[in-house]
């Protein structure tokens, strides 16, 4: 490997269409990029048979693979071998600046605190989503990583989800609010509260104060702070709606003749919108606050979804995000 | 007022189209129940003019109004002579058995607690929504009375919420389920958990476990317990895209000729659809453990949503609802 690349471990064995759809992404990622190097993770005689023949793709074998089923620490802690321990090893010793999964969200989180590290200064990881809205796509953070947490961690998570919408998804000055339950001031409860007041310290924040479940859709914030309890059933909420409506509506329409017509006619816009609210385009969900660029890639990722994950793990890189967090020592 | 009949007061002045529309939806109610009379709240002038001449409507006078901007339970406190409160006060003497306002959902629950008074051995009070889901239309308790709860609260509400399934809603072995981040025992955070420990207790409950948020769109349950934080978000999350898809459709079906004509042929099936997901539909929201039968309708409703809000809460006296809530003193 050259010195000069940025070298990212790929988790070949992880998701519902890996290693061949991994393998596609990675090949594609050196073709788009000259700077970077992957190093694929796996079983190496089924990585080799999907063809990875690139000077800049590297396999490190690992013989066990982490099941979705599994209980992710217990995975990451006893499983040395699996793919997904091996690519995050790669980060933990420099090896890799950064690592991408399709795998398990538990394992990746377990492994980003229990293999990659924490960042100095930052109690707890937050995994980020970017999730498209009405008027921008939004980054809302955590959505599966730290269940409950106190508010100095949600003030954490406002100044990583700050410097990510910035560095990454190119927002000039991110306005940040806490999902709650209401807007007035006299909302939230007491870690809502809490967070409100840490933050508001903050001057270098751009601090909007509370967002409500409807606002999120319209996209009232670039960065939605949340406790991951809440996060993961408000996302899981709105991917289930949007899946429920998509087939109730192809149900109802094969019922009628004359729905079925207006269909046609109205698919460009119908998939147009599907698109635009489909998060799974808008690239790799970042595990935040661990010492190295952690990127989880969505479990039914082809090809173009990995290549987008590694993607958002290269600038991530490139921009040195985590050099950049400043977190001081309070609350 | 007969003695035999069920008295409900109805705040005349709560809600976006009050006095006319509450009104209206008073007179539809005592003309499809023989057994009612409504007492209508507010100012005696401005209701007389929307015509309510029937023997079993009564008009009690009150001269001020709780704005949906004032702080909830202050204004229950001060403003003695609110429409709301005189119902209220009503429910609490005995001169009415239940009550019924489309008004500040945040009075209604402290006029609940600090009016009307909860229920013996009840610790604290959910608002509840029937939510339309896929298969079924499912009860979700709390939406935003009790901001975070204690296992036992969780305890309670699946207790409150099986019994106005059954009775109310007419589901005959209810499945309850807890809202929280994943359906695996390991998932939840230590609420949720001890909520699930406590309820698992009791054989009389057909408990389900968890539910995730994709699932409540679906209708894998007939009751889904949760915080009133969270359950406020998700509800406003739902309603939020609901909206917000409508809103885009309308958007893009105005830029395209065919997407035009196609909608006029699929109006029929999304019509359908969209009234079957409309929560606003489902009469009126319970604010269950208070010492009455007392219904929050939508602010935006019109005379339909305040008959079904009002026949709501008619069967939840009826059925003599919270008679039969068995709260043992434990947890």
């Amino acid at each position: 490997m050259s010195g000069k690349n940025i070298v990212i471990a790929l988790d070949a064995m992880g998701g519902d269409n890996a290693p061949s759809e991994i393998c596609a992404g990675a090949l594609k990622a050196v073709e788009k990029y000259n700077d970077i190097e992957i190093v694929l993770t796996g079983d190496k005689e089924k990585i080799k048979s999907c063809g990875v023949d690139n000077p800049r793709i590297h396999i490190e074998h690992a013989s066990e693979i982490i099941d979705p089923d599994e209980h992710p620490a217990n995975a990451i802690r006893k499983k040395k071998n699996s793919s997904l321990r091996i690519a995050m090893e790669m980060v933990r010793r420099g090896d890799a600046q950064g690592c991408v999964s399709a795998g398990s969200t538990g394992a990746i989180v377990a492994g980003g605190v229990l293999v990659v590290g924490r960042l100095p200064g930052v109690d707890r990881p937050a995994l980020g989503v970017p999730i498209p809205s009405i008027e921008k796509v939004s980054l809302m953070l955590d959505v599966g990583a730290t269940v409950r947490c106190t508010p100095k961690n949600l003030l954490q998570f406002a100044l990583m989800g700050e410097l990510y919408s910035r560095k990454i998804m190119n927002v000039a000055n991110p306005e940040i609010k806490l999902l709650s339950n209401g807007t007035e001031e006299i909302k939230g409860d007491d870690t809502v509260l809490g967070a409100r007041e840490l933050i508001e310290q903050y001057e270098k924040i751009n601090f909007g104060g509370y967002i409500e479940g409807n606002e999120v859709v319209w996209g009232h914030a670039d960065v939605i702070v949340c406790d991951g309890f809440n996060g993961n059933i408000a996302l899981k909420l709105g991917e289930g709606i949007m899946q429920g409506l998509k087939s109730l509506l192809t149900d109802e329409v094969k019922k009628s003749f004359m729905a079925k017509a207006g269909m046609v006619l109205m698919a460009p816009v119908v998939k147009k919108l599907w698109k635009r609210f489909n998060y799974e385009q808008y690239g790799g969900s970042p595990l935040l606050g661990v010492n190295g660029a952690v990127i989880k890639a969505h479990g039914r990722s082809k090809s173009p979804a990995i290549l987008s994950a590694v993607s958002v793990a290269r600038n991530f890189i490139y921009e040195k995000v985590n050099d950049q967090l400043e977190i001081r020592n309070e609350g």
